[in-house]
């Protein structure tokens, strides 16, 4: 009964999606609204779904119905070629692995935030040896089934197809052209205007009604979204019922504004995902790489852009008030383009972002590999900091401490934001060159051209391409980092 | 093995907890935080975790383990028997049923908020219909199973060990003394001078912070807790981060006030459960009429004291301001403690309170007996308020329309708030006894000396006794409904 085993394939993915779903709202929760006493509770809650979620996704009826099932046409032919991904990396995780890898997720970055805090190390450093040593378990049983490299098996979980050594070349080369163009960068911006501060303080009232109708006029339908606050912003929450987080600080209005556009992004792949495959494993986001292109592609491609930030500039004058001048577009693109060598990856510029990724990753790599412990990880990240971008974190909460991600289980998962930058530009480039009027739009604060283009070629395809064929079918080619390069130059490096 | 058989059945049950915590969340979160466009997809995530839950409670082993596990100590033993109960009513329900009526529970939830926004019964009438005819099949097979009468069977699921045949009895001799004690109570208040208004309106910013800090003074740990709003109040989230929400009117600061005290109520029970046996039955809170008992101690019976009005003036006036009379004690008692006939039974005073839910289940035990149609419910509504208290609703968003608990599925549930009005009043009279300085701590807003004696008689007795058990160790006998008429008596009818 081929059609019958798929019919009962369906249904069971169906119902891990809508467990996943459950856990996301609570992750959201967790970093939105828990008050902090409810983290063991949160924890044991979180490893009862992920348990579930995984014996659905392991039992031995999904081996047999794999086995059995047929379908026609393409979208349900890939759907059960990524069921058959998922059971096997499933399989290969013991419940009890699963289950010890989510509560000391939990655990640790609970105590992250209060080390965080405190910029205090060691007070995490046991967690995260926990953390760490789970996650190389994890990566060996994963590694060891799908006959690849531990790490390899990680990245994999966030974007599938793609192993680190495809990213070494392009990170090696990138490392090249950064040694050359920041300090080329920095030169350039020397030689211009200081730009003018906008005239703060900027109430948080003020700015969570303008990042709200901002992010609705780019897009984002608030009958299936929020806006929150978080400590590190995020896009949580499901296709239908999108939450976006944010951090607001009354003395600059860029960091709260600048990443709600970026979480926007997120969103509007979310809400673009194709329907009708809902809660299946076609209809999810193509991966993390590709889901950093969309955030990037609206943030940094478009936002920043020099005719939506004059748009921006006019929005911002209406809300804050002032003279004319801090809000024009060609100061706010010296504000807001500033390169710089920085300690923090979320406040970085374009050029040295993927410095940031570079490290992490060599890193994260060692740490899985067994070639670092986490107690000699501050030492390491600072080395690298000072290699790569010549400074010195002053102490490690902006330093190895700066991030949630390790200390929440997500090894693996960094190169993914230099490969969606890339594949931003790449898009954006191919999009400028589909639709016209695209730039004359986003003058006027119009984002639907765009919008629309990333609707029929990215957000609508779910996971029917792997990360290179739907680059191939966006644009022509597979990932090409010159077009990220390109870019860069074209925005930092013309005297 | 019987303590192998016993530790398995814990485990399960630990994660069957887990699992309920989850929807808990998920349904705190659709009252007080979900956009409108999220329903349908929270309703496929709660119909997800009912479903596994009741596979979880239902499979064969769990009969298996029940029939060879021993426990040592009344708490293993009663932790026991309570498993068995809950396998007993699970097996009783197909899962195809329960997941049923959680996506009809949901979807109707949603109907009815906009049909109660516009009065208009029509509109949510096929949704409630459904609601209706899965909890009749619900009832019915909970009735064979359990040899039961079915309207008793869901009465149990929320009270256990109490019936309609014992609180048909104790209805209608309260309706006797009501006949006679309204108008009496009616007659005395009219002869006292009329109470002054406290001066308004009230700002959202300034009810919330002093329902905030007064639900913290009289015990609610915030490090636990969270205080939101929804449009229906409720106590929702787990022991250890525990959501209770109110609605804020300008007009009206006593309805979120003494609304948020009622909900501290409830809180401070789930707080004060035994931790030890957290995520067991028998931890759990020993049913729907006892924690009502535990919000109505708290709202009717400590806050809405003469000796407690006192200390409320003096912080409402530090609030609000204006000059002194309004907040004395005995126009606050005037103000909250009025006696009026209403449409709306949260808004009731104690003595009328008891007919809206003598109304309701006699409704709803129609409703599931198959004696009435959902399309004779607004008529035989009205028909019953004006027999009972001689008034008819204008529409149905003052009649039938004004709960939300049939229209998210619960049948059975309603006469649990009398139960809990009588068993306050029988544990305060108790406490009273025992608590030498009780009423002068509550006229300096101190709750310490009764929330001890609460945590040591109720909370942290979790359901080691059934309802009349747990009367009968706190107070000496089982439920006498002579200690809340006698309290009524000495309030409302002392010309």
């Amino acid at each position: 009964m081929p059609n019958a085993a798929h019919a009962r394939l369906k249904a069971r993915f169906a119902r891990i999606a809508a467990l996943n779903e459950a856990a996301g709202m609570l992750h959201w929760d967790a970093s939105a609204m828990m008050p902090p006493g409810g983290a063991a509770s949160r924890g044991e809650q979180l490893a009862a779904l992920a348990g579930l979620a995984h014996e659905l996704l392991t039992a031995p009826v999904v081996a047999e119905d794999l086995a059995i099932a047929r379908a026609d046409g393409i979208w349900a032919e890939t759907n059960l070629r990524l069921m058959a991904r998922a059971h096997a990396r499933a399989t290969a995780l013991p419940t009890e692995l699963v289950e010890a890898a989510a509560r000391a997720n939990s655990a640790c970055e609970k105590t992250w935030r209060e080390a965080k805090a405190r910029a205090d190390f060691a007070l995490v450093r046991p967690a995260l040896a926990e953390v760490v040593r789970l996650q190389r378990e994890t990566a060996q049983a994963l590694g060891a089934a799908l006959e690849m490299d531990p790490y390899d098996a990680l990245m994999d979980g966030y974007q599938p197809g793609i192993a680190a050594a495809d990213v070494e070349p392009v990170f090696a080369a990138y490392e090249a052209f950064l040694r050359d163009a920041l300090p080329r960068a920095e030169a350039i911006q020397a030689a211009r205007p200081e730009p003018v501060p906008l005239p703060g303080p900027f109430p948080v009232e003020v700015q969570r009604a303008l990042c709200r109708r901002l992010s609705a006029r780019i897009g984002l339908d608030y009958e299936h979204a929020r806006l929150d606050e978080s400590l590190h912003p995020f896009c949580g929450g499901t296709p239908e019922d999108v939450r976006i987080t944010t951090f607001y600080d009354e003395q600059d209005v860029a960091k709260a504004l600048l990443g709600v556009l970026h979480e926007t992004g997120h969103a509007l792949y979310e809400r673009g995902l194709p329907k009708e495959w809902a809660r299946q494993p076609v209809g999810e986001a193509a991966g993390m790489g590709a889901h950093e292109s969309q955030s990037l592609i609206v943030e940094m491609q478009a936002c920043r852009s020099d005719a939506f930030l004059g748009f921006l500039g006019r929005e911002l004058r209406e809300a804050f008030g002032g003279p004319a001048e801090p809000y024009e577009a060609g100061n706010l693109a010296r504000l807001w383009r500033r390169v710089g060598r920085g300690f923090i990856r979320v406040d970085a510029d374009e050029i040295t972002y993927p410095a940031h990724v570079i490290l992490r990753f060599r890193l994260e790599r060692a740490l899985i590999g067994g070639a670092l412990d986490v107690a000699d990880l501050p030492a390491a990240w600072n080395e690298g900091m000072r290699d790569m971008l010549g400074i010195t974190p002053p102490d490690d909460a902006k330093g190895c401490l700066q991030d949630i991600h390790w200390h929440d289980g997500a090894f693996g998962y960094f190169p993914s934001y230099t490969l969606g930058a890339m594949a931003a530009a790449q898009l954006m480039k191919a999009a400028r060159a589909a639709v016209p009027g695209l730039a004359e739009a986003l003058a006027e604060g119009e984002m639907a051209p765009l919008l629309g283009w990333l609707r029929a070629h990215v957000h609508g395809k779910g996971s029917l391409l792997g990360f290179q064929d739907l680059l191939r079918e966006a644009t022509g080619k597979p990932l090409d980092p010159a077009d990220f390069t390109e870019h860069l130059t074209a925005r930092y490096l013309q005297a």
